[in-house]
């Protein structure tokens, strides 16, 4: 559900990184802001530039905190069906509230405060645009979420003064959050002020049912 | 306007049933649940299971009801530009003041209260992606709606109780239902709580414009 | 921003007429009725008839107005992303507030109160879909824009009681308008009361970015 790309501009290409807390057997006991400091550490250990920063769905909050950090090494932020948090609030405060308090219910059940969408909802609601045996194939792949990132209200102040290029990629099938009042498009991407809308159909897990795609989309979503 | 199919879900098909007060050379004086009970009666007769039950425009009111009476048999609900009512609402009050005044003044002007859009509306807000000879000669095939049926304040409660999975396939030209404040997505689909998306292009008569698209669409919509 | 194109119903093809003001190296101080007036002498002294009127952007308050002065020689209207004011308003009234004062300042460091839009920004909001080199080339082609025309508050009651055919064309990746609550469509189009919807991927300035698609299009969201 959060993924952050890195390219940079001279056309080469890092692996993208992992978001401490993310990917299966790792402590989920992080908080946002070591979150976004990870990411800020794998760009300034690799002095890396002219990045382009893609955040997919909560990695869009993670993106708004790492460019308040470095900002001078960022070339484009891409939100893909990512959260463009207000001032002050937290990535809980931006859904709808029955959604959080499953969100809350799941993490009370776990063992340690992190959500695991029950395949039938994350294969209805998240994956739809997929046949049964890639949904499955694709939920295998998925780890359990840290809470506390999505809880912790954050200070956007800086994100909101930068005068940075940002782009968003709305998949027209995303129902993550529900189309309409609570929806990515244009709720989320009009806060950016101005922005590069680009489109495409899927749902919110388009990077398994049509990487190609996707990658074509991040091209576009990415050049000057 | 109005279809319901049924597959089973051993992929034998059958031909659709027709909701009784609908087809030509009818009595169009039937209610709401004398089309609930020809749908059942016609599954029960034939002792259908797994059914993927697809219905259109009115039809999702129909299958709405279908689903509280037999809802064992049914493997998966699927509204195609469907209307999903409000508990205790009719279709006729979920439209625009305007539609529902002209349904009201065209079943007048009948001598059977029922209801036959003119030419040139139809051409326009429901098949606006066909050229004039498709339009033509899918309008011959119309037969007139009855109107009892779209007045009947439906008892829904039952309905919004079944932990059945729904899919809702969108057109995104269908303008028979003004988009936006009025529109069948995200207002009808939303009401649906968990659901599959779909969405292709076309209006609201897709089923003549591209049956083959349609075709696939209902399969990604219908599957597991 | 603003085309107007003309095609009669014999299929014989004009060359689009040059609304007054509009192009480069010609005098900017032109106001709404004087554009209006321009198109209709095209008409009048060409003796056409049967015509298909096509208006892009502004140029959609233009139709309007044309179609209020012969309307019968005017066989339908075809809004692509066009203005549909309502009745007694301006262009500027139309759009959200930060827009129209920006569109002020921009008049203001002008010498002959004309519109140039920057480059980034009609870059991201305008023709997002295009490369950066289309990009360019296509703004060398932009003249300023009159201010006049887009602040006069336009009659348009005969313009609401035309039973004209419409049609309207919404290009899905149009921010030009930011999409919403402010958006093109359905706000814009959902005034034209019975219309024809025809969609399209595409920015504000697909004309430039997919003007082979735009043709399909506009023949689609034209014929009987």
């Amino acid at each position: 559900m959060a993924r952050s790309l890195i390219w940079n501009g001279k056309a080469t290409r890092h692996s993208p990184p992992t978001i401490v807390g993310h990917g299966k057997g790792v402590p989920k006991n992080v908080n946002h802001a070591q979150c976004t400091k990870s990411i800020v550490d794998y760009i300034v250990e690799r002095s890396l530039e002219e990045i382009v920063l893609v955040g997919h769905s909560f990695g869009g909050t993670v993106i708004s905190k790492v460019a308040e950090a470095v900002s001078g090494r960022i070339k484009r932020l891409v939100f893909l069906n990512g959260f463009v948090l207000r001032d002050g609030f937290s990535l809980r405060d931006e859904i709808p509230p029955h959604q959080a308090e499953l969100l809350e219910e799941l993490a009370k059940e776990s063992s340690d405060a992190s959500v695991t969408l029950p395949f039938p909802l994350w294969r209805e609601a998240f994956i739809n645009d997929a046949d049964l045996d890639l949904a499955k194939s694709a939920y295998a792949q998925l780890s359990p979420e840290p809470s506390l990132p999505t809880k912790d209200k954050l200070d956007l102040k800086k994100f909101y003064s930068l005068d940075l290029p940002k782009s968003y990629i709305n998949c027209t099938e995303d129902t993550a959050l529900p189309q309409g009042e609570w929806g990515w498009h244009p709720r989320m991407s009009g806060r950016l002020g101005l922005y590069r809308l680009v489109q495409m159909p899927g749902s919110h897990e388009v990077i398994f049912t049509n990487p190609a795609g996707l990658a074509d989309k991040i091209i576009e979503a990415s050049r000057d």
